[in-house]
């Protein structure tokens, strides 16, 4: 069968086409339309549990661009690019975040919460086993998973993107108010579309061979 | 402009269609093409400077899956699903992991590792300022980037997938000597086609509104 909805070359070319843009058009925006789907994919992104454990900040205001790029080495995408998302997560995870999501399960699916107990002792079990730290650092795991989704779809849609860590993430939290809602900046990915102008689009793609990153057990 | 090599529509319905498969079909397996495209979004995977701390093995055989699932907590998709990939990151890096991708970058692009002096003392900042521990995490973050794209690449072309951290990662790691090689079991993904019976494709997927994990600072 060949009837995939997305065809296999495709999906290569995309990815193939990606890469971590380093000058963005400065004119050139999403489409309103677009940059709807890049939300989406945010949302309907996947996390253990299904817990959501994040925050997403989209910023197209300038000036508040400008005070981000200050505490992130002055990277010239955190202005230039036509969009720019904060990815934070959680710093810890409590009984009142399991208890919210049972809600939102028997809300959406029209069951009664009791239906669900399983689910939230698995879920309470791995929360009070754990102390803040790990909780932050699972979280945190969530996010990248987002990530990979937000970073994918971009490519898919023909818009560029770059993911970034050099972010001074204490700073984002308190431009951006983060901290007091109990979330830590992680990464930050900008996106739009890259100027004809930069070099890095033209490099090839350094990946180590197959061998040494794959392992097969047939 | 909507010359999107992927349409808004296709890219969210699929990420629709998606759910974390509890019983996949056990006769029918991934086409050969489809699942070479699949390896390949893993190995097209962005990460921090490139880095690429992980490893991916890709199980088939019947008997190791069934070592596998034994400490899986039982979890049927191990052994039933059409194939598995184990995710694995670095437990470290040393400034041999830096050499080493200069070395590639300098081959891949056919330009003097001279050049890529600057590239590789940030690099090399990064990774003697952080203890093995913290470096651990880090990698544990690019290798859930790696799982997003893989996610989204499977929903793409109409395969299921199910994200699994519900594994007893040393114990992988010892079946799949992993500990020797300098890795550490983070998660596995199992992926295939879903049953026609199992019931959890049928439940409304489940996520928090936007107001409550989005934020726009316009």
């Amino acid at each position: 069968m060949n009837s995939t909805p997305v065809s296999p070359q495709t999906l290569l070319n995309q990815l193939h086409w990606r890469y971590a843009t380093k000058k963005f058009d400065v004119v050139k925006k999403i489409p309103a339309d677009l940059w709807k789907a890049l939300e989406q994919a945010l949302v309907l992104s996947p996390s253990s549990y299904g817990l959501q454990p994040w925050k997403f900040t989209v910023i197209t205001d300038p000036k508040v661009r400008e005070q981000l790029k200050a505490v992130s080495w002055n990277q010239g995408q955190i202005t230039e690019a036509s969009h720019l998302v904060v990815f934070s997560g959680k710093k810890t995870l409590t009984p009142a975040d399991v208890e919210h999501l049972i809600e939102a399960t028997a809300t959406t699916r029209h069951i009664p919460a009791a239906t669900l107990d399983g689910y939230k002792q698995m879920m309470l079990g791995s929360v009070k086993s754990q102390i803040p730290e790990k909780l932050a650092i699972w979280n945190s795991r969530q996010v990248y998973i987002a990530l990979g989704m937000f970073l994918s779809a971009a490519a898919l849609l023909g818009v560029d993107a770059c993911p970034m860590e050099g972010v001074t993430g204490p700073e984002y939290d308190k431009i951006l108010g983060l901290d007091q809602q109990g979330f830590a900046t992680l990464c930050v990915a900008t996106a739009g579309y890259r100027a004809g102008d930069d070099h890095y689009a033209e490099g090839a793609k350094v990946r180590y061979p197959e061998s040494e990153i794959m392992a097969h057990i047939h």
